[in-house]
């Protein structure tokens, strides 16, 4: 199968996830500095969510550029991804309305951890359908970013029981680890071999 | 006429359809368990949702993949089935809000029962364009399942006057039977011919 | 310059102006029949602003699907068509609301109007893009249809002050002239010259 | 890295962004000319918007049209100039409500400085990516425009506590010098090179 369309498609749900957040912000009642005062928690979660879609876009794109074909498997891999990327604008209106409190920053950490989960899931649906030996595999290598993520997602639910500010913490953590593109994949298309050659558009 | 418009156009409009049931999702006025509490349904309705209109996305990707071009009327008929499909987030939300009752079960069997026939028209209209002994026409085959899903659909709106709860089960059964993806188009792209060279991208 | 980037933006406004319409629908707050009554005003101006998008759609595939190559003001002109089209859930809206009056079927008329003239205007561009002599300004022709709408919109406008229902049912006569799509370019995708081997996905 | 999916994912976070605009104007409760008077405010700053991003979206799609490949950094540049970009709305919105009182005006003028620079950075990053002598650095050249606008809104921000009406004067000139495509592009393409042979889609 062509991987064309799962790109397209993926494309467009996080264009839409990273857009509609914007709606949360409503003009203010007012033109003073003062009248801004309510807009910047939900504006800061914006922010925040709107680097964790694009850290998430940024990987999609780097694993899908290697990857050659799709099955059935990942097409439901991936749909399983999306599905926890779209309810980030939800949590992150419930956390930015409340503050640091348990339930929300434990739900908050969920949703990642879940979305670790599901960004982990269509890497191994990859390299099954690529085979364990393929210049896809090769590329992915061990995932550890994927899963030392997935482990910090779960420490930082824990602690929103003691210090949620911690949670947090480990949280913007991970978003740094990853906004750092994964150059294993830009190294594999420097590769002498043809790999890419294929016009993926 | 190419396929890649049609198929980027039907990416866009069910990539809207199924993220923009999230804005449903309002954050909860507290930070506690029970403040979750009035999320829980319409939660349950975005990933039943979620999951039907991701298996007519992957079905849609299946069918057009081993079309080779469409024509005008492949056009309408693609049109017509995103028509029901967009009433999907507006029918959920409703069967959610009210729970098993007659009237809204039985609506929402009849916009699956019209997004069924819709698609069944969609495959008719294409092996028009392709011909009735078409490599497309002999991988659709006799397209059993899309003719099961209208019948059992037509038999779940009955139900909606005698005993809501099996026309809703009858609507899981239909949704499991089309999880699978449909192996017969991925039979055929193994094929030797040369059916896929085509970079339709 | 390349006409993918066009077509893939216009796909995604006219696929977004389609389905933004529906969150009109708001779930009624009952379970009967008469539950219902409120929706079928909005429905009803759903089905016929989704009919018109999906010609509009259906029709500018056909046009660019022969065009070649764009230009500066193609782009322009392709956006000012848009703009008139991401009006039309506005003026819909009201026109379901407030029945038959003068003003709003006098402004539903100058929309589509609009639009006509865009529509012209954006032919004009491609034409002018490609030369008087081209295969393309021999497929768009005369572009008829084009001129027709125009025009009548003017006379539905006019009848807007004398009798609404005479403007409705001219703006339905335009919609029907238009549903049968544009044979003239796939008159010319039949021919033997070899005009759409680029891949223009 | 193939330049394919970054495109297509700003066509959509663009095409949204223009569009979802439109669901700031409320249908009127009348219908009379009257009952237009409180849309014609939110229609104004609509058209603006809408025009702004047009401008954007052109001047995207020429310089993309230009780029052979893009890296990490072009990637994560894209992404700053859509966030700025993505603020549109809100901001307008503001402005249309409250008229031309000075913190909303310095505001304004302080997003599109900000999607100045972003868009400024965009192209050093793809400069960067090609090589100072590059076929696309020359086709850039010294990026006046861009340099300009940044300075010119800087000014304009500062007038906003003067006079604001000079800030928004100001803010058209800007529009109208970059509503002229970049003919820069457009002249590199028509040079024998085979540089736009890649079916770039």
């Amino acid at each position: 199968m062509h991987k064309g369309r799962l790109e397209a498609f993926s494309d467009g749900v996080i264009a839409i996830i990273i857009t509609i957040m914007v709606l949360e912000l409503k003009p203010p009642h007012g033109f003073s500095w003062s009248a801004l005062d309510p807009v910047w928690p939900t504006l800061a979660s914006y922010v925040l969510s709107f680097i964790y879609i694009g850290i998430y876009w940024n990987n999609h794109h780097h694993m899908l550029q290697s990857a050659k074909h799709v099955t059935g498997a990942v097409l439901w891999a991936n749909l399983h991804l999306l599905f926890w990327l779209s309810l980030v604008p939800f949590v992150t209106a419930w956390l930015g309305e409340t503050g640091l409190q348990t339930i929300p920053v434990a739900i908050y950490g969920f949703l990642f951890f879940m979305a670790g989960v599901a960004y982990y899931i269509l890497a191994r649906a990859l390299v099954a359908a690529h085979g364990k030996n393929s210049q896809f595999a090769r590329a992915l290598g061990s995932d550890l970013k994927g899963k030392i993520s997935v482990v910090v997602y779960a420490v930082a639910i824990a602690f929103a029981w003691l210090l949620p500010i911690i949670s947090c913490a480990l949280y913007v953590l991970v978003a740094i680890m990853w906004l750092v593109p994964d150059r294993r994949f830009e190294a594999v298309h420097r590769d002498p071999e043809p790999a890419t050659a294929d016009t993926q558009s």
